[in-house]
C-alpha cells in the first residue's frame, strides 16, 4: 500500500464526500474508503495475485465484449485492455490494499480493481491519476458488470488455477505411494484393530490403502473443482443480466475464453448463481475431506515411526532437522506434523465457508467472496504442505524389516493363521490347554501344530516366508 | 429389551466368565455384555430396523455362500437362511437391545445379530436358546465374515435405501418449486441484495433459483450414495480376506445381489475398505450441504412471509396451527422453522461424522459405526422434514400480488431502469437536480423521464407491466 | 403416544378448524397438529422426563402465583396442582408425543403440557376430556405466561439437575485418577514427545495431568451450568412480562423456589433472556471442551494398552468382554473406544447448538430448544459413558511394570540423564564417538559416563533406581 | 526475510549436515531448515510482532534467572538481555521467517528466536554471525528451557495483552449501546417473534439487551483469558523441570514478573501444562460465543435497516461509502457485514482450534502452537471488527421514529393491549365478529374497545403515549 504518510495528494469525490488519496496510487477514493472502514483481517487483496489476475482477465475479456456490442470506443477498450494485461504480468501489486474479507459482498475488491485499471489506462493515454477520463472506474471499466458477477467469476477462475497446483502434488502423492507400495510389498508386519494386536499384512496392501485413499480423494475433487467452470459473467447482480445488453451477454464467455484459453459455461440459472455458492462450498466440503484424509495417513506415519526404542518403530522417516531444543539427537516427525498442522486450518477454512453459505439469504449470497478466498486458502495451504510431506517424508520413507518380521509372527498373527489350518475350536483348546500349564502360549501353540502332524513344518515355513 | 427383572434366566459363557441371560432372549451373552458396558446414547440397534434388515440380509447371503463353499451343510444353512428371513419381515425387534452407538468397531451389533440368528435358527430346530447348536453364533452364523466387513456392508447398504426415500422427497420438493416458478413467473417484486432494496425481479426466478438448488443437491447426494455401493463383504477384517475361502469370497457379492435385488461391487482396495470410510464422511458432507441450502430457502420463506404489517408479507404461508399460546391469532412459520431445526441436528451430525473420520487410524477405522449411524439419521431426518416443508408450506405458498407491486416500483428499480434507458449521468444529475431541490426523488425521476422525451410513455408503460 | 388407528375419537376446535383427538388421550388438538405438522426427529417429549418434571414444576408455581395474585380461583388452582403432581411424580409419560424438535419456538410442547395438565385437572373435577373446563389450556394452565418464558425457564431446571448426574461421575472420574497417580506413583516410564522417545516420567504424574484437567473442566462447566439460575419466568414473550400481573411477577420465582426446593434468580434484562440463549451456548461449549478432555484421556489409554506384543502395552485395561468375532482371544478397549463415541456425539450436539445461536434474531431466539435438547442430550450422554469408563477402565488400569521399567532406560532417557550430569558437550562428544567407532550408544554412554569419574556408579544407581 | 539469491553465504552446521545461512541473517541454519522443510501457511513470525516480543520477554527473564542460577555468566547475561530488549524494541522483524503454523511443537519458533538472540549478543560482542560464541543458542539462549515452556508461556502472555486491546474495544461497544439504549429509551416499535408481528417494545429494551449480552460476553472472556497467567516456564518439556536448576525454577517467574510488569502463576500440575492446552480452547470458544453474540446483533442491524422503501427500515445506519458498482445511490451495511465476515473468521479459528486439542496426546500436545495462533488471529481481527463497528455503525445508528410508530400500531400490538384489558374471550369474539362482518380488524377492535365502556378513550391515549 502506498505510504499515506509522506508524499503529496489528490483529492476525489464520491456520493459521500471527499477524500485526500495519496497523489501516486493508482487507486482511489473507493478503495480508500473500504480500507478505512471494512478492514480487520490483515490480508490485503495484494497477498492475492492469482485472484487479481483472474479479476483482470475479467475486466479485460468485458473491454473487449463491450466493444464489440458497441458500449465502449476503440481507446477506451484498448487501453482497459493494455492495463489489464500490465495486472494479469503481476505489475502494480502494491496498489490493491483492500481487505479481502471486507463485507458487502466484494464492492471494495471490484471498485480497487476498477480504479486501478481507469488509473493505468488514463495515465497511458496521458491524463493525471484521479482524472478518470477518458476511463471512469464505473462506467468504462465495470460496464455491463456487477461486483457480483465479476467477483463470482473470478473467484472461479482462480480456484481453478489453484486446483491444477494442488493437484499436480496430489498426483505426486499418488504416484509416490504407489512406488511405496510396491517397494514395501515384501514386507509383512502386524496389523492393529482397535490399536490391539491382529493379523499379518503386508506393507504393499497398507501403501495401497493409502494409494488408493489418494486417488479417490483426488478424483472427487476434480470433480467438485470442475462444476466451478459455470459461472455467471453476464448475470450482473441478481442473475437477470439487467445492466448488461444482449450482444455483450452473448459474447462475454466466448471473450473470456479467448482471453484466458479456459473454456467458461453458464449455470443452468443465473438466478441460482447468484443465490447460492454451493459449488464453493462443495469444494471446501471436498478439501476438509481430503484433509481428513491426510491427517490420517500423517498420523499413520507419525504413529508407525514412534520411537525408536520405546514406539512401534516400523516405519524410519527421513530426517530433516534437529527435532528439540532440549534432547540431543532426537528427531521428530515434523513434516508429518507440519502436514497435521495445514489439515486443521483447513478444517477451520471449511468451519468458515459454511458460514457463510448458511447465512446467505434471497436474492445474493454476499457472504461469497468469505467463501471463496477461504477455499482458495484451504488449497493453497494443502498445495504447500502436500508437495514437502510428498517429497521430504513419503518420498524417503523407509521400513524397519527386522521390526516388521517380529511383529508379524507375535502370537494373535500365529493364532489366525493356525485357525485357517486346524480350525477355531482345535486352536482354542490348544491355547486353554497351554494357560492350564502355564506355557508360553506361541510356543505351545507352533509345537501343538507340530504335534498335530504333517503340515506343522509347513506352518513354520510359512512363518519363515513372512519375514 | 427382555425384562431381566423378572422370569427365569439361562447361563452362558465367554471368555470373560459366566453371566445370567432371560431365558425368553434370543440375544445371549456377548449382546448382554455390551448392553452393560456399552451403552450411553439411548439408541438401542432395534430403533433402527432399516439397519437389522440389511445386516440380515447379509448374513443370508453369507449363509448362501458358505454353503456354495461348503463351510455349512444344508440344515445350517437353511436354518440361518429362514432366521434372517423372519428378521428381514421385521420380527424380534426387541431382541436388538445394544447400543448402536457402542465402541469396538460394531463388534456388539454384529454378535447381537450373530446371537439372535442362532438362537431362532436353533428354536426352530427343536433346540432351546443358548444351546447353540445347530447354529453357533461365531462359527456359523459369523463363518467368513468379521465384524468389520458385516457391519460396513450392510450400513451401506442401509443407506442406499434410506436414500431411496429421501430422494423421493428432495424430487417432491424440486417439482413444486418448478410448479410455483411456474405460477407466480408474471409476479414482479423487489430484489434485495445485503438486505438493501435493489432492482425488480419475477418471483418465478427466485424459486426457479430454488429449483435449480434442488437439483443440484440432489444430483450431487445420488453421485455421493452411488458411490456407496463399493463395499467390501468378503475381506473380513482388514481386507485381506483371511478366514475366509477363496470359493466363498467369489461368489459372495453375487450371492448379495441375488438376496437384495440390488448389486454391489467391490472396492478397487478392500484394505483402503477398511481403513477409510471417507464414502461415508463424503455422503455427510453432501447432507450438510443439502442442509445449508434448505437453510436458506426456509429462511427465505420467514422472511419473506414476515409480517403480516411490521414485515416484508410478500409471501403467504400456509396456516397449519395457532403459533403462540400467547396471541390470539398469531400464525407463525412454524413448518419452515422445524426444518432449519432439521438442518441444525444435520449439521450436527456432520460434526460428529468428521471426528469420527480424524480419528480413524492404521488398517482399520473402529468409529466407521458411528459415522454410519449418523449419516443414517440425517438422511431420515432431512426425509421426514422436507416432507412436511413439501407438503405443508412449499405446496400451499401464495403471494401477495399487491404488496409485491408496489415493492417492484420502489426508488431504485425505477432508478436502475431509467438508467438502462437514458444512462447512468442523465439519472444520477436527475437525482442531484432532485435532492436540491427538495423534491421527491421517485416522482421526479418519472417526470424527468418524461421530459427527456419519447420514451417516458415507454417507461411509464413499462412500470405499469411490472404490475 | 395413544393408538390413533382403533378406539374412538372426540372433536376439537382451533383457529385452523376441527380435528378427531383420540378419545382417551390427555394431550388435545394442538398437540395432534404439532406431531402431524412438525415432526421430523424421533424424539418424542415423552422420552425426556427430566424436561417434562420441569415442565409441570413451573405450571405448579405459576398456578401458585396466580392463585397468589388472584387470577385463578382456589379451585382451578389445586386441580393445576394437583395435575402437575402427578406429571412431577412419571405419570402420563405417554402423553407427551410431540418431537422435542420441532419449530415454532417450543410452541408444541407448551401447549401439550397445557393440555394434558388441563385435561388431567378436568377429569379430576368430573368432566370429559375436551371439555377444557374448569381448566383451559391457553387461558388457565397458561395464565401469565409464554411458551418464550415456560420453556425457557424449564429447560434450565431440567440442565442444572442433568448437571448434579453428570458432576458425581466426574467427581469420581477424578478421585479415581488421584488414586491411580498414587498407585503408580513409583512407576517410571518414557515420556513421548512428537511421539518420539524423550524424557523418562512416572506414571503418577501423567496420571496427575488427567486428575488435574478432570478437575478444570468439572470447575469450568459447574460455573457455566451454574449461570443457568438465571432464568425469566415472568417476562412472558420478549422480557416486558406483559400478560403477566406485577403481583404475579412479585412471587412467581418465590413459587419456583418453594416448589422445587431450589432458587433461581432473573437475568439483569428480561429482553436479554429472550434474545440471547448464550449461556446455553457456553454450556454447550463447555461440554465439547469436556468432550475433547476425555477424548484425550481415552485415547491415551488406547495407546498406551496397545499390543499385547506389537504396541506400547504400557497399561493393562479390565477384560470387560470378548473384542472380536473374528479373532480367539482379542480383548479390544471397547469402554474407552465408547466414551470416545460418545464424545464424538457431543462435538456434534454443540455444533447444533453453535447453529441455534448464530440463527437466532430479533426479540426472541426460536431455536432455544433445539439448544436446549442438544446440550440435554449431550449431558446425559456423558454421565453414562464417563461412569462407564470409570467404574469398568479407571478403576481396573493396572501398569505393566517390567515393560515400563524396560522403557524408562532407553536411550533417550540416558542421555537426558547425563546431559544434566556431565554437560551437553561432553554427552554429544561421546555420543559421535560412538557412532565413530560403530558401537551401541547406550553401552558406551554408561561405560562413558563411568569412565569420566566418580559419579558414574551413582548414575547407575540411579538408573537402577527408576525401577 | 533476507534475500538469498543475492549477497553471499556462511556455512553452518547441524546434526543433519551442513548448510549455507545467508551472511547477513541473524537467524541460523535451524531456522533455515525450518523454512525449506516446514512451510505451508504464509504467516511468517515475523508477522506476529507481539508474540516475538513475549518470546524476547522469555528469554530474557530464563537469561536473568540463569545468571542468578549460576548457569550463565554476566557477559552472556548480559549480551542475552541486550538483545531480547531490541527483539522487544521490535528491532529486526525480517529476521523471523519461520512458518508460524510449522509441526513439530514450536520447535522452529523458538530455534528462529534463539539464533537471532545469540548472533545479535555475539555481533554486539564483536563476533561474527554464525560464530555462537561467547553465545549458543541452545546452550545459553535456551539454557534451563525447552520449546514447549517458553512457546507455551509467550504465547499466552501474547493473548493477555491481545486480549487488553479487544477488551478496550468491547468496553466501547458496551458503552455505545448503552448510550443508545438510553437515546432510543422512548422509541416504540414492534416486536417480532418467528418474524412475525408481535407485542409492542422500546428500542430501549431491545439495545439494552444487546447492553446486556456484550457486557456479559466480556466478562466470560475475561475470566477465559485471567485462567491464561498459569504458565509452565520452568517445566522444559514435560512439566518435570528436568534440564532446569532447582535455583533457576526458584526465582523464573519472578524474574518474569520484574522483566514485563506482569504477573503469572504456575498450574497446579505443569505435567498437566504440557499435556492439555484447553485453557486456549476454552479462550477460543468463547472468542466464537463472542462472535455468535456479535453475529446476532449486526444481522438485527442489517434486517432493521433493510429497505429503505421495500425493508423494515427502522434503523438507519451511517453512510460511510458507495455500496455498489451498480446502483447507483445504494448504500449498504457493509459495516455491520464486514463485522460478520469477521465473525465467520473467528469460527473458522475456533474449528481449529478443536482440531489441535482433539488431536493431542501423551505427554505434550504438540498442535498448541497452531492453537495459539488461531486464538491470537481470532482476538486480533475481533478488535479491529469491533472497533469499526461501534465507531462506524452503532455510535452513528439512528431510529426512523415515524416508521416505528407505525409499526407498534399494527393489528398484533393492539389485540394483546386490548387483551390486557379486556380479556382473551373478549377480543377473540370482536375479532370473530370483525371477521364475520368483513371488517378491518383493526378499527373495529378500537371501536368495539370503545363500545365495551370506560377504558376506550384510554386505550386510545395509551397508543397515542407510544408514538
Amino acid at each position: 500500500m502506498t505510504d499515506h504518510s509522506s508524499g503529496s495528494f489528490r483529492l476525489e469525490q464520491d456520493m459521500i464526500g471527499e477524500l485526500a488519496v495519496p497523489a501516486e496510487a493508482y487507486y482511489g477514493i473507493n478503495t480508500l474508503r473500504t480500507c478505512r472502514n471494512l478492514s480487520f483481517s490483515g490480508r490485503p487483496l495484494g497477498d492475492y495475485p492469482a485472484y487479481i489476475r483472474s479479476l483482470a482477465f475479467v475486466k479485460k475479456a468485458a473491454a473487449l465484449a463491450n466493444r464489440g456490442a458497441g458500449g465502449l470506443n476503440a481507446e477506451q477498450a484498448e487501453l482497459i485492455v493494455a492495463a489489464c494485461e500490465q495486472l494479469i504480468e503481476g505489475r502494480y501489486a502494491d496498489q490493491f490494499p483492500v481487505d479481502v474479507l471486507h463485507g458487502g459482498g466484494g464492492i471494495g475488491v471490484n471498485m480497487n480493481v476498477n480504479e486501478v485499471i481507469a488509473n493505468i489506462g488514463n495515465v497511458m493515454s496521458g491524463k493525471k491519476r484521479g482524472d478518470y477520463a477518458p476511463l471512469h472506474p464505473v462506467e468504462h471499466v465495470n460496464m455491463s458488470q456487477s461486483t457480483s458477477d465479476v467477483c463470482h467469476t473470478a473467484m472461479r477462475m482462480t480456484l481453478i488455477s489453484a486446483w491444477a497446483g494442488l493437484k499436480r502434488e496430489l498426483d505426486l502423492l499418488h504416484a509416490l505411494a504407489k512406488v511405496k507400495a510396491s517397494e514395501f510389498a515384501d514386507v509383512r508386519t502386524i496389523a492393529r484393530t482397535c490399536l490391539q494386536d491382529g493379523m499379518s499384512v503386508s506393507y504393499g496392501d497398507t501403501f495401497g490403502g493409502y494409494a488408493a485413499l489418494f486417488a479417490r480423494r483426488t478424483g472427487a475433487l476434480d470433480e467438485a473443482f470442475g462444476k466451478l467452470r459455470q459461472v455467471n459473467l453476464g448475470g450482473t447482480v441478481i442473475g437477470s443480466g439487467l445492466g448488461a445488453s444482449e450482444s455483450y451477454r452473448r459474447i462475454i464467455l466466448d471473450k473470456l475464453r479467448t482471453t484466458t484459453g479456459e473454456s467458461y459455461v453458464y449455470r443452468a440459472s443465473l438466478y441460482d448463481a447468484a443465490q447460492n455458492p454451493d459449488d464453493l462450498a462443495e469444494v471446501s466440503a471436498q478439501l476438509a475431506l481430503l484433509a481428513q484424509a491426510l491427517l490420517k495417513v500423517a498420523k499413520d506415519f507419525r504413529l508407525l515411526s514412534s520411537g525408536p526404542e520405546a514406539g512401534l518403530a516400523e516405519l524410519v522417516l527421513p530426517s530433516v532437522q534437529a527435532g528439540s531444543s532440549f534432547f540431543p539427537g532426537k528427531v521428530n516427525p515434523v513434516v508429518a506434523e507440519t502436514l497435521i498442522q495445514c489439515c486443521f486450518q483447513v478444517l477451520g477454512c471449511d468451519r468458515t465457508v459454511q458460514a457463510a453459505l448458511e447465512h446467505g439469504e434471497l436474492n445474493l449470497n454476499v457472504w461469497e467472496p468469505a467463501a471463496g478466498i477461504n477455499v482458495l486458502e484451504a488449497a493453497q495451504m494443502l498445495a504447500a504442505a502436500v508437495r514437502q510431506f510428498a517429497d521430504k517424508c513419503l518420498r524417503g520413507v523407509t521400513v524397519n524389516r527386522e521390526r516388521c518380521a517380529v511383529y508379524s509372527r507375535s502370537l494373535i498373527p500365529l493364532v489366525v493363521e493356525m485357525k485357517e489350518t486346524y480350525g477355531y475350536a482345535a486352536v482354542s483348546s490348544l491355547l486353554k490347554e497351554a494357560e492350564r500349564q502355564g506355557k508360553d502360549p506361541k510356543a505351545w501353540l507352533i509345537q501343538g501344530g507340530e504335534r498335530n502332524g504333517a503340515s506343522a513344518s509347513g506352518l513354520g515355513e510359512r512363518m519363515a516366508e513372512d519375514d
